[in-house]
């Protein structure tokens, strides 16, 4: 057996993130060690304290040295203390943009044992795998404002779609469909109302879609994709949408699918001219920080994709397991007491268990 | 009693549109007769069929008639056999923004009696009042496309946000909350990444605030609020957001609040220099066109809004209890195999039975 070393940047960020963090190392040494993988981590502060200490978002030193890893794994980042917008954009969004992060993969599955807030939604009614844009579209950050603070003040906010952006993220979501039992792809947009952004994405689907005539094509309006995701959740396989559709949609399966605390997320350079980052989607959740109170789940099914993403897909085999052993576990024990750490602990346990 | 005659215009459009819009004059008939009110109807003939025969949406001339009613009752708009966008930005988007309804009016309430596919859901967790501005934001169709066919081709879709149109919906919505019990109003967006838009909505929100200081304010991205409407809808009393973000969750609000058959809307200008316009949420449903399968609630509830709006409370009470009454006997019979128009005369006898 090969040894392998991941040389993977960690950024715990603000809130829980450094908590679940945490969860996430234990659960990927386990994952690795006695299989010739070993992690070499470098952790960043990153954040809000940082932002507070020295103003600083992400030093340019700081980008080229996590430029030098395979991956990222990140907790989150955001504070109540630092303006909106200032860590987002500085920060997360920084780094998917500067790494080319153009496929933000957010799968919105149900594992059996989780309970749904649907009635009679079942695991196999739901197991969606989102293929979210991550570079462009109304995240860009283009626009700006004219006549600030009078009576005539105009502020716009401009979507930006390429070919080279959308083409790309298209492409992938088809070879993930073709790869899927189901084989089907639907965008997600608003063509009748965005229409210069919409005929592009439409035309893009219908070009390379050409490439994998196995792939059955769907197309829904992003206000029906809500409603479908609530009332029809098995309509959809592989669903490939821009980057704010992609955002607002899987939020809203992350609370049908069991609730944020189990919604994992890579933001992917597929062909690894940078590194990669896998996130757990839910925020620094400062209410509930520093008490052992946060899931990792979701940060352990995101380094489960990672994993995958490095090509070590038995480990991130074993730790998908793992976790939906632990999940269906939890759903014959009742209301679940345990603590972020003893989370970790128990399904770092199971991982190793599996050889 | 003085006598009133309100001249409205009727665009019953396509698919289910007309028995949906039959149903609603019926409806409106009941609730007027014996009290002094009369309706003088105009239909107009738009929508795909005049479209395939003509090539127009909406001339001129017709645009110009339309301005001198009182009110306008629309059915649905919009076949697959017209391209993505033409009847939606030619007719009803056109309207929208010629007569300046600013006010996009889409309670989520949850009838007695209704099921909702949210497990555990009562009524009284789910009374939420969206305030979604109609007229700016994504839907004014500024934008373009640049080397159109290229692998260089950009396409631009331009969010306009100005301190008008953002300060009148935003005041409505305020006036609104001061008048419900709770008085909570929420501005949804996603400032933390559109910042230039997020910020001049935050910003009015807080001034506007000033003059309503009964009001608490309450801030909510959009994608945390698409959580929220399925896991917390308890959380919200009146929402005022953007266009496209209101668009997004009334879809999701009417899933959860018992389905798209039931989502009632009013496109109004509060200061009444144009003509409002009432539709239902829902779209024109082809598949089920003229089989008297269409629920006609949310159409009778959009002429409940439009009597409200026009002055006339009591007919609007008349309207609403009727369709209450008619929810919750359905609860108890179960299967609803009524037709449209058998759902339609029962609601009008409650009506005319209220006296
Ligand atoms: C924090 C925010 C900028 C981010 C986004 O909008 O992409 C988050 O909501 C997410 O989905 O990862
Ligand atoms: C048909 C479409 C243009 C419209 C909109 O997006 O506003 C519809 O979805 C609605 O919500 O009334």
């Amino acid at each position: 057996m090969a040894a392998r070393t991941v040389k993977l940047a960690v950024i715990p960020g603000d809130g829980i993130g450094p908590e679940v963090v945490a969860e996430g190392l234990k659960v990927l040494d386990a994952a690795a060690s006695g299989h010739g993988i070993s992690f070499e981590t470098t952790e960043y502060e990153l954040g809000a304290s940082r932002w507070h200490a020295t103003g600083e978002t992400l030093p340019d030193s700081v980008e080229e040295e996590l430029r030098g890893h395979d991956a990222i794994l990140l907790g989150a980042v955001g504070d109540p203390s630092v303006p909106s917008g200032v860590l987002e954009r500085g920060l997360l969004l920084r780094l998917r943009f500067a790494f080319s992060h153009y496929v933000n993969l957010r799968p919105v599955r149900l594992y059996p044992g989780v309970g749904t807030p649907l009635a009679g939604v079942r695991p196999e009614d739901m197991d969606i795998l989102v293929v979210r844009e991550g570079t462009e579209g109304p995240y860009a950050g283009m626009g700006g404002v004219l006549r600030k603070g009078t009576p005539d003040e105009i502020a716009t906010q401009d979507s930006v779609n390429t070919r080279l952006g959308v083409e790309r993220v298209v492409r992938y979501a088809f070879a993930k469909a073709a790869q899927r039992p189901r084989k089907q792809l639907t965008l997600v947009h608003k063509d009748n109302v965005l229409t210069f952004a919409g005929e592009l994405w439409q035309r893009v689907v219908r070009e390379v879609g050409a490439e994998f005539p196995g792939v059955s094509v769907d197309y829904s309006h992003v206000d029906a994709a809500a409603m479908f995701f609530v009332s029809q959740p098995q309509r959809f396989d592989v669903v490939v949408t821009d980057n704010l559709f992609g955002d607002i949609i899987t939020d809203l399966g992350a609370a049908v699918a069991g609730g944020i605390g189990l919604a994992a997320s890579g933001n992917i350079n597929p062909e690894n001219d940078f590194p990669s980052m896998f996130e757990p989607v839910h925020g620094s959740a400062p209410d509930i920080a520093g008490q052992g109170k946060a899931d990792p789940t979701a940060t352990l099914l995101s380094t489960a994709i990672m994993l995958d993403h490095l090509g070590l897909d038995a480990a991130a085999s074993r730790v998908e397991r793992a976790v939906s052993e632990d999940l269906r576990a939890r759903a014959e024990l009742g209301a679940d007491e345990r603590t972020t750490s003893a989370i970790g602990d128990e399904i770092a346990k199971r991982v190793a268990g599996q050889g």
